[in-house]
Formats: structure tokens, sequence, C-alpha cells
């Protein structure tokens, strides 16, 4: 069976919760009333999908998902917009980006329209934990576990698909805050050939501890560095981009996507926002950037600015570097954000909130 | 606290399951009446260690374990000796491991040899899951999850470490079946850097997807292979080791500890042993091998026999690897394993059962 969004079922709570004010929302802490369900198993595929109360799983600990990471992940957003509507951003990019990582992970793919319909739903049920104002949000997080019951290395029988949705405030509750990076080549986050590119569970956990190593020594994330060459791959859990100029051209770079690079939807949205709408004295590319050419940039005042994209913050405003035990400063020309930072902020938020249209990205939900 | 296993409570079930009849032993499959488990804090550190019923986890979902892969394993087996005693092999290296992996994955370390004594106590209590006999043990899967109910992605500030165990018959079940391989370079195991090393659920779920290639080309497993260089690294989820002779002499190779290998406590018991008890024409070497060198080398005539090395099997000899299209040969010299190959399954088996005593790597409950 497909997944199938006319089957879904929906059971309400009868204690719902008040939501929290505003500002006492925590990325990820705190949850909706109700979560979205879909088992699968090999023999009956999908089973209908449906909505209830916010639950604990109770899973045999012989699950695969303990022992062999069997699971993946998406983080999209729901924004209301000043007319009161719920709208999503271009989740049609992180249902085919989930069924990318699925296919990787041997666990099954779905129809992700029809799971748009369903989370829809999901949002129309916990509708009143959808924060107003610019910044605030309900994240959603879809999520795929293999659920077989056995200690066997081996492609998962049975999944659970689910969906669960967080009440956040800004990134930046205070405006931008620039971060310091430890650029990092003695961990590795990715590798050709492995599986850098899909959103697994598996990519986060080896990344926890030299951020504990580069949080001791004052820095908020590691800038990933790949081989001798020292190339520049990602910045903590998000995509790095930076400005060059030279002879009044100017260049916005970001790491090409060779296998080793999440393909961000933030990261594809900037591109592409940038391309459309920067003027002629500029040059968007995906290439190859070397810690070493950041550094002698810099060095030379050929650096502008840098920053991170991710679906968490837009994008997160770099000041500093280090890289083997030197600095290197990174400017801030606007003040606490670059001014391409705060614009490419800015160009992405007045989508993701209504006020602008563009393309097909923000799906109003009816 | 740390872990204290004076601290144990012991709860039994009140409805025991008669065990499955050995000749239907699946590995994995089915599990003891009892499971061990100790909660741990950042607050308070360790808990009380408990055994009770077999039962479910209960879970939020947004429990990190699910989303970030806060999750790594042991495997170990206990055996019931001649003499009706039951023996556990070289727990100490399994205790060790877990606690190198822990720190790699951001979770807690713990007191290895309290849970060996927590261990020891979970056997007496399900020994009659303890199957008799060469061959039968019982599976012993320490795991440990980070259960921190947060999106944030950071250190976990909760975790569980639970022992679960699983009656298992002869990983060949009609003698020895030697195994084809396919020498995989599109995909990667593991990479300098990476988490190769470490026993965790991160690296199982990557290989799953590849394996389902090799099957559908009949293999049972793939060769994973490192850099342009061709180097052999493991197969499938065992060590590898390869017999090489020349003008009278013989070589056992196994690839050294690089960072990119599970440092594989049958590995290690291997080479011990064949350092130890091979005679003087033999040279057992760490040092990194080449798909091409075994190509080359097995055209010569020069490859003697095979294996790969696991709890599971103890050894699985292997008769073929396909490299881009070629099949190459491997002598299985003894009929359906070579002869290290099963001189090395005997001399372990023995250790394991008790009937030879090798150091203290046997340790007997009491």
């Amino acid at each position: 069976m497909s997944l199938d969004a006319s089957k879904l079922t929906i059971t309400k709570t009868t204690n719902s919760k008040t939501p929290l004010p505003k500002e006492q929302l925590v990325f990820g802490k705190t949850f909706t009333d109700h979560m979205l369900e879909v088992e699968w198993t090999a023999e009956n595929g999908w089973g209908a999908p449906k909505i209830s109360p916010y639950h604990a799983l109770s899973l045999d600990p012989a699950s695969s998902v303990f022992h062999y990471s069997f699971e993946l992940f998406e983080g999209m957003k729901a924004y209301r917009d000043t007319h009161g509507k719920i709208r999503t951003f271009r989740p049609d990019k992180n249902m085919a980006r989930m069924n990318r990582s699925a296919k990787r992970a041997a666990l099954p793919q779905f129809e992700g329209d029809e799971l748009l319909k369903c989370i829809d739903e999901l949002l129309k049920v916990d509708e009143k934990f959808i924060p107003e104002g610019y910044g605030y949000s309900l994240y959603l997080r879809p999520t795929l576990i293999g659920t077989t019951s056995s200690l066997g290395v081996a492609k998962p029988d049975r999944a659970l698909l689910f969906v669960i949705a967080s009440p956040v405030g800004p990134y930046f509750s205070g405006g931008f805050k620039p971060v310091s990076l430890q650029a990092t080549d003695y961990a590795v986050r990715a590798w050709p050939g492995g599986v850098g590119e899909y959103k697994l569970g598996a990519n986060y956990v080896s990344c926890i501890e030299p951020q504990s190593v580069a949080a001791t020594k004052g820095h908020s994330q590691n800038l990933w560095l790949f081989g001798e060459e020292g190339y520049i791959t990602e910045v903590g859990a998000m995509n790095f981009f930076i400005v060059f100029q030279k002879d009044g051209k100017k260049e916005l770079v970001t790491s090409p996507l060779d296998g080793t690079i999440l393909p961000g939807v933030t990261r594809d949205s900037t591109l592409a926002l940038a391309k459309a709408r920067l003027d002629s004295s500029w040059e968007v590319n995906e290439r190859k950037i070397t810690i070493h050419e950041v550094q002698e940039r810099a060095a030379k005042g050929e650096v502008v600015e840098a920053f991170g994209t991710g679906t968490a913050a837009i994008v997160s405003p770099i000041s500093n570097i280090e890289f083997h035990g030197a600095d290197i400063a990174i400017p801030v020309v606007g003040g606490t954000a670059g001014e391409l930072t705060q614009q490419i902020e800015k160009w992405i938020r007045e989508i993701q909130y209504g006020d602008v249209e563009f393309e097909d990205w923000s799906r109003v939900i009816v």
C-alpha cells in the first residue's frame, strides 16, 4: 500500500495544553498536543496515517533503530502570515530529500505529496501552537525509523514515520549574534562514498565531541574541513557561504554538492534568490573553497562577509575562524551581520511569512 | 554516582518462557526472560542497575537516539562449558571498547567491571536460556542510547544502558560455508577522522544498501575498500584476514588499526593465538593490504586462504572476491574452510567453552 492521506484518522486530545508564552519558547524542547504517525511493513506497505495525542513510543529493545541507526529526519517550519494563514516553506524539497535519505538508509520510500497533506492536517489540529510574528514558527520534525525487532544486520521489514512539532522563537533572540568557528581537520564529518549528503542521524552523533572541543576554546561551531587541501564543507549543521570582493566585483560562494555536503533547502533558496536578485556586480558560484583561500584573502581584505544557512536560523553570521591556532577575522560589515547576510535573511523571511511570493515556494494550508 | 553493581535490584518474571529447541534458534530473533537496565543523568550520574522482565522501552519521540544516532553497542557471548559452568570470553575487551565508543559519541562512560558483575547476574537469572554444545551460546547485546527529549543537537543529558540476550546456534549450521564478496569502492564504510573504529550504530546503516547491491549479484557481503590504493579494510561487519605464501614462508595478514578498522575482539584473539602458536614458518603481520596485491598474488598462486573474524561466526571462510567485475578465486584448502581458518576457529572455541585455558580470556561466572 502506498502512503495515502485520504486514510488519515484524527483522534484529538481531551487534555489540551496551553501554548507557552512566546518568550519562553526553546528550540525543540516543548511540543504540540498531537503527532502524526504512519507505520510501514514490508508485507503490507504503508498503513493508514493517524494523528493522535503526543505520546511516548513503545519499542522493543531489539528494534533496529537502537542498534544500527536506521533513522533519518527532516527539519521544516510552519509560519503564521499577516493574514493569519498557515504556510510552509518549500516542503516539497524536504519530502524529496527525505525519500533520498530513506533509500540510502534501506528504509521505505513514500509519497511525499501525501505526507504533506497529512502534515497540513496536523498543522490545522495544532494551529494554536503556531506562534505569530517574524522569527516565530512551528518547527516540524518528520522522522523515519526502522522498528524491526531483530539484531540481524539487515534491511528493516518494519518502520515508523512520525512527525512531531515544536513551537520556536527567533534563533537569535536579541538580533543577530555573529559566531566564532574552529576550523576542524582532525575529525571529518563526511567522505566521498559516505552518507554526508543524506539527512541521517548517523551524520550527527560524530559531530558532538568535536563541538565540545571547539566550545572549550570559546567557539560556537566547527567549520568542517576536508582533505589535505583543507576544503571547507559545512559549518556545524549548516551550509557555508562566503563573499569575496576584488576590483569592484563581488563573489558569493558556497561549496558544491559533491556528496559530502547536505543539500540544504536554505542553501538552495539562498543561491536561487542571489542569482535572481543580485545585480551584475555579483557572481554567484558553487565551487570548492579552501581554508587557505579564506585565510589569504582575508589578509588581503578581500573577504566581505560569511554566514551559515539552515532552517533553524535562516542565516548565521560568522565573525571569526580559528585555524590551527590562528584567528581569521571575518568582517561583519552591517554591524551584527554582513549586508548580504541581512539581505538574504530578509528575502527568505518575506517569502516564508507570505509578504512576498516567489515561484511556488510558500505553501498555504487551506 | 558511578555504576555500582552492589545496587543491583532483580525483579523476576512471573511468566517465564520455555527456551526454544536448539534447532529453532535464529540469531537475535528471540530473547531471554529478563533484561538489564541502568539509567544515567548528567545531574545524578548512574542510577541503580536493575534486572527486570524483558519489556518494551517507552521513549519520547523527541529522544535524541531517534534523531542524532546517539547509540552504540557491543556483541559478546556466554557459553556453557562441559562442566555446566557459564563463561564469557574476554568481556573486559568489550567493556573497554564500549567506553571508547561512549566517549566518541558524547555518551557517558561507566565502570566496565561493575557492568560485568551485573551481566553475570543476568546470566544467572536467565541461565536456562544458555544452550549447551559447541557453536551454541547466549548472545549478549549491551547497548547505550541517548534519551534526552529535545531536538537540540547537543550532548545528551540522559542516557539508558541496557543489555538484552538472545540464545543462538552455530553461525554455519551445517559446517562452514565459504562466502563470496563484492569488493566495494563506490561506497565507503569509514575514513580517517571518522568513527569507523568505534562500535556506533552510525557505522551500520550506511552498509545495508551496498550489501543489497552485492546480494543482487550473488555475493554475501561487501569487502570494503578505501582510497585510490584500494586498501582492504573490513568484510561486511567483520575483520579481514588473508594468508599468503611464497618460497615456503607463510604470512597471516590483517589490516592495521588505523582509525578506519573496528578493533574486533576476535581479530585481537586471532592475532594473539597465531603469534603464540604458529611455528617459525609463519609471519603474522598487521599491515596495509590492497585489493591489487590480493588479485596479483592470487593469480600467482600465492594466496592460501582468507577469512573474516567476528563474534557471531568466530571465522567466516572466503572463497571468492569480485573486483570490478572480475572474480578473484580464493582457495579453500581444507574443503569448506582453509586449514588456518579451521585452526583458529578451534583454538578460540576451545577457550570460549573452557576446554583450554589461555591467559585470563575466559571468565567463569560464579
